[in-house]
């Protein structure tokens, strides 16, 4: 029941984020090809940023799916994690409109670092939660994913200033070891991963 | 229960869409009659992007009722078509706003054939997950509505360029077609594909 | 479960459109008393179509409770109110921007009458699909209030381009109909009825 | 049932009102250092009512959960709090674009007391539904926290007009009194209390 509320709430939350990143794609004046133009840059980080999104919305699902007990540091911890995700609409437009200058585009990385933060945070408290052998904690593994990704943003930032293509490559990156379906990704992360050890 | 949030999520963000276009209607600084007029075209685009957001509300409702279970790919279909959905303000308001100008209105029309593709695409990926004798399966039949939504609106894209009141009636023609109540128009549908046949 | 999912979608566009209406408050530009007093008028409105939405959603709620089946007709008829409803932030802030001018004062009622309509035919499909002896039926009673709110609007629509404040006190009379505890409003509301039979 | 919706509307509602704030944060027309820094203030604004939506969600989520009944003056008196609540945005924002001016910092406060006072109708009205020993009764306790909150903020808004950082600190010690887990804060307090009664 009160686990219920608050994916209620959060939900409502990410649906409101993804959806008022619209509001940015600013109506052109004219009706001409030319009018769109001056649009691709805040679209193509619209594109980004509602995978992004997207992928929080899917991980928090899974994640509240497994939790049995929500105390008041889940409950703040969840805050703090819908607080980054709600400047993403700025961060995205302000990328956007400035059409991937520096500043901009290193400031949506580390907004993108402090949501895999406070994910990070969110997680661990759940987990506290949980014995070692519940299936939760099993099924989240080595979460090479979770570690990777604020650690590939971080790459990102200073990248920024640069050039700006090597952070947006870096981005991009993030969301597609995420949407790509879990279980080859894990496996050749965790090959690399073993590979790695071997050295 | 994981089907609820995606439902939940669904109706947030199909609710927001749905809402946000009227701040469109920018409020007209003076008080009468003349200082509406302007808005009437953008009026009767919310009229249209309304129903049609409501039509997609109501089957996505249908179609994730029959659904009994989710896969990662059907939360991503789902996302998609979310996505697409999530562009119609903006399509409706330049359409709106440019008095129906043919490029607007070709775009609006390339939306709604994207929206439809995404929905086709969730449906597909739903179907799989169920046998063939499934009553949810039989009760799509031969989704006639379905497969010529998108084939009208395709034809309504190139002639925008050429009289944008073909278009119109075509998008507005589709709209019917899935307002109608299902039994009539389905036959009806049935009968004229029947007899295309036997020619 | 059908319904639970009207609700669900009914209340995120009406909690939508009561809470994006303050995005029409805008900010004054300095910070003494001055820069407020031009907002009174939109803040007057603003409460008045708070409470207006607020009065719907508690009656679709009540009314939706009562409903024990959900077709297509009563979907879309939900679909119309909700429309009308919409519409509410823009007449809200066209009325308080021009400070209660005689038209969009007329507007704001015949969006009113236009909900009133739209709850009428909600409830009259619903009712149709309830025994004349269901608890439901009984309690909606001889519902006074609803057939006497849209003729109040629909006076106040003439008088507004007579004197704005008879249309301003026949909208807020309804809205106090409504807020003042049913049973004692229904008794004079009944008692006045009878006397007036009696003549 | 009737439960869960009022909850699901004020989830709703609170949503909004949590994440439209972030609309306020206008996109800086630069890419600089230098443009986002006017931001700053609006940002700090942003945060406390960020923390202070959260804090009454929170405690609405504990309210609601411990109720039984919802009768309609419960119904109201919920709508009434989401009414002082949808208008954080607005006193948010103008407090920070005018950079924590006099007025608008006594604005804030007062919009917090009457948010105070709204929750403290709320919830003496789901008290008076419960007998006094009832769990919920029991550990609601002497309500330090909620009687001691608007107590600050009242002193806050006259302070406004003194020393701004005085009622910032005011309305942030509340922020704190709320965030910190509940035990120790209670125990502290109400060890005051019993001195303060001592004497």
């Amino acid at each position: 029941m009160k686990k219920g509320r608050l994916e209620a709430f959060s939900d409502g939350v990410i649906a409101i984020i993804i959806t008022i990143m619209v509001l940015e794609l600013k109506i052109p004046e004219g009706g001409h090809f030319e009018n769109l133009k001056p649009l691709l840059s805040v679209f193509l980080c619209y594109i980004l940023s509602f995978i992004n999104i997207g992928i929080y919305w899917n991980n928090h699902h899974h994640l509240l799916h497994a939790t049995e007990k929500v105390t008041g540091s889940i409950l703040w911890a969840n805050m703090h994690l819908l607080f980054w995700l709600s400047l993403m609409p700025f961060v995205t437009a302000w990328m956007g409109e400035n059409h991937f200058a520096a500043l901009p585009v290193a400031v949506y990385g580390a907004d993108l670092v402090l949501c895999a933060i406070a994910y990070y945070i969110l997680q661990t408290l759940i987990l506290k939660e949980h014995s070692k052998n519940s299936p939760f904690v099993k099924a989240l593994g080595k979460d090479l994913k979770g570690k990777i990704s604020p650690i590939l943003y971080l790459i990102g930032i200073p990248f920024a200033f640069v050039n700006t293509w090597i952070s947006g490559i870096l981005y991009i990156t993030v969301a597609f070891i995420w949407l790509i379906p879990d279980k080859r990704i894990e496996r050749a992360l965790s090959e690399k991963g073993n590979k790695a050890v071997d050295k």
